[in-house]
């Protein structure tokens, strides 16, 4: 017998935790939708070539890649950026810009597991592709907000920034252009190892330890640029909550292809990091067309939301207990028909019922079955039950028992 | 500049096939769940040797293998039988049986795509592990019947046979054990390539034309067993329609796993092939478990079901059009606070809503934005608008408009 296991980083998701999964996704398609994002999907294998050169050396390394039986080098989806941007090179004649998408796909990544990290996880994004204005930028974060709303988490801030308050250190003669990936990866760190080690960092990158000072110093005292502030005004006027939102000049984001807006979302109680972050990005659309196209978009951490959800107990009671919400039990053989009419029944007024599939195991044996499940009601239904065409109602969250009539069944149940 | 493109047999969803895909996942995850089915998830990538040897030397073939960095080997997801499989034998001490689940994910198959075949597709899966009664496969076609019923189709067959009339045949002594695969194989193809056809295949597989017609008839001429006479009479208990299933002795089905009823749909109007088949397979799970477990279940055809659903135009007319209800066009940078408060107050009533995010857009692109994206209704709200607090809506399908009030608005676009 072959062993059953699964790889190293991959997950089974058994009916309690795929319930989670579907109540998240179904609610993040609810609000993209709302705000007038439309669903994209694209193959979880690309040429090789599309991806290369994308995701920087970590990518390169990290990325699934292989020669498949035609030759042909292949890359498994390592984001949804990349295949957005292929997509809006590949159908622009035809693809109505501004294009508003949101795309819920699996990702592979060789990451190091011992991070905690996972090697396939879903990704939950939305981006609008063509259109370069604070309004743009204002939405994407209005949809963020949105959607946290959306599931319940009430203490959160979007920290925001800009990324031309990094570029503007070259103007400033803090940094050279070449160095600025650097200062910007040293200062994405701040939070996590302290200012100390940060002007460590960047000062290892070639500066004076004086330097390395001059140049976080510029970063946390730079004011907002006249986009943020115009962002923050419409955000204003969408209706969100101050308080809900800052400024943070110190907010870097690790990815290179930003080039305007960047922020990040933190909810109060959840400290494992950001569970949403994003930006804008004018160059990166563009390199599967003739000009360069700009767009802005998020990425919901769909595994840090889900651990988020739970640490602030917020999945709803109906995601927390199987999706049956009753177990028509089968007293024996005679009594079957019986059964099958009460889930017929059942089952036309909408409630999802589960019909117990072998009339020799004992009733006992058919609740314990159904508590182990997580289905919160049995009906019985004997030889007693038929006689006085009722049924044997059993609450096994509660213990209780009762009697009822076929149609009080309905109403109970649903 | 790299060209845009992707793999053969690889498909892009753009939104308004992408609408379609999530349609029927819905509705075919509500009719699981009605029936007592559970979700499952299980990963893309698995140990090859968990796959190996599965799937017959065509599986073998067609499997996408790959040497992974940690010099693992590893293979994509080819079906979601066998990773059933491994999750039963992984968490038999914790999954309570009879285990129900749905699955619906991707799987890979290097198919030569000049049939018409994909290499990426979604399979739609039931399966009932851990019992063998009537009852049990009759409940898996009543869900068949009742997914196709919520779908629309009202003309469909199921074709019902079980594999040990074909395995009598040995008993019969018209085939051997050995040769026996090859005559399933052969009836397989009865309706593609027509009797004749059928028996010379068989006669080439080592018989005499007299025994491969004797064969043939044999199976032509059988007559129910009792347990499809059982499953029969269950079927008539649960309601379904007599005309919506029949006894065909013929139907034989490919694979080589199934040990009992199988079945399969055949939809009128769409002549591809069947759109959803299954059946018992009292070996297969068992092997990553110490002791054999019973199952039964099957698989829709996802892009057949897509196909039949457009060909007898089944789709809803909300699946037709975008998602976005509406756009709120901007007139101008003056008027667009109005715009906000209108996109606010059609949002908070859960009106799916695109504001135009680039004011300086001239309205006509605007409106022509709107129809090409499939967007219903336009609403202008410029100053005249705002000067008596009214909007303009425009239906871009009949390409109507009226004035309305802001209370109007929503009425006129739930």
């Amino acid at each position: 017998m072959i062993e059953p296991k699964t790889l190293k980083g991959f997950r089974d998701f058994l009916p309690a935790e795929a319930r989670k999964r579907q109540y998240l996704t179904n609610a993040l398609k609810e609000v993209f939708e709302l705000y007038g994002f439309e669903p994209l999907e694209t193959p979880a294998l690309e040429y090789d070539e599309i991806l290369t050169g994308k995701y920087g050396d970590e990518g390169e390394k990290l990325m699934y890649r292989f020669v498949d039986k035609g030759e042909r080098k292949v890359a498994m989806r390592y984001d949804q950026t990349v295949p957005l941007a292929r997509v809006v090179g590949q159908y622009k004649n035809s693809l109505p810009l501004p294009f508003k998408r949101y795309q819920m796909q699996t990702v592979w990544r060789a990451e190091n597991t011992q991070k905690g990290r996972f090697r396939e996880f879903l990704q939950s994004d939305i981006d609008t592709v063509g259109v370069d204005t604070a309004l743009s930028d204002a939405e994407t974060i209005l949809v963020a907000v949105r959607a946290l709303d959306r599931l319940g988490f009430t203490k959160f801030k979007v920290l925001i920034n800009d990324r031309n308050i990094f570029t503007n250190l070259v103007a400033k003669n803090v940094a050279t252009e070449e160095k600025l990936p650097a200062v910007i990866r040293s200062v994405d760190k701040l939070k996590k190892i302290g200012r100390e080690k940060v002007i460590d960092e960047i000062a290892a990158r070639g500066f004076s330890n004086t330097e390395a000072t001059a140049a976080l110093e510029a970063v946390e005292l730079a004011e907002k640029t006249e986009r943020i502030q115009e962002i923050m005004n419409l955000l204003k006027e969408f209706g969100v909550d101050e308080d809900k939102y800052q400024f943070e000049p110190t907010l870097a984001r690790g990815l290179d292809y930003y080039t305007g807006l960047i922020f990040e979302v933190e909810v109060e109680g959840y400290d494992a990091g950001s569970v949403l972050g994003g930006g804008r990005y004018n160059e990166l659309i563009g390199s599967f067309s003739n000009d360069p196209i700009p767009a802005v978009g998020f990425a919901f951490g769909f595994d840090r939301t889900i651990e988020a959800l739970e640490a602030l107990n917020l999945f709803p009671d109906a995601v927390k207990v199987a999706a049956t919400k009753v177990l028509v039990t089968v007293f024996n053989k005679e009594s079957l028909a019986y059964s099958i009419e009460t889930a017929n029944y059942l089952r036309t007024n909408n409630i999802n019922t589960e019909l117990y599939e072998n009339p020799e195991d004992k009733l006992d044996k058919q609740l314990k079955f159904a508590d182990k499940k997580g289905i919160r009601f049995a009906i019985i239904a004997g030889p007693e039950e038929i006689k006085t065409k009722t049924y044997t109602l059993k609450d096994l969250r509660t213990g209780k028992q009762e009697i009822v009539k076929k149609e009080d069944l309905k109403n109970v149940l649903i």
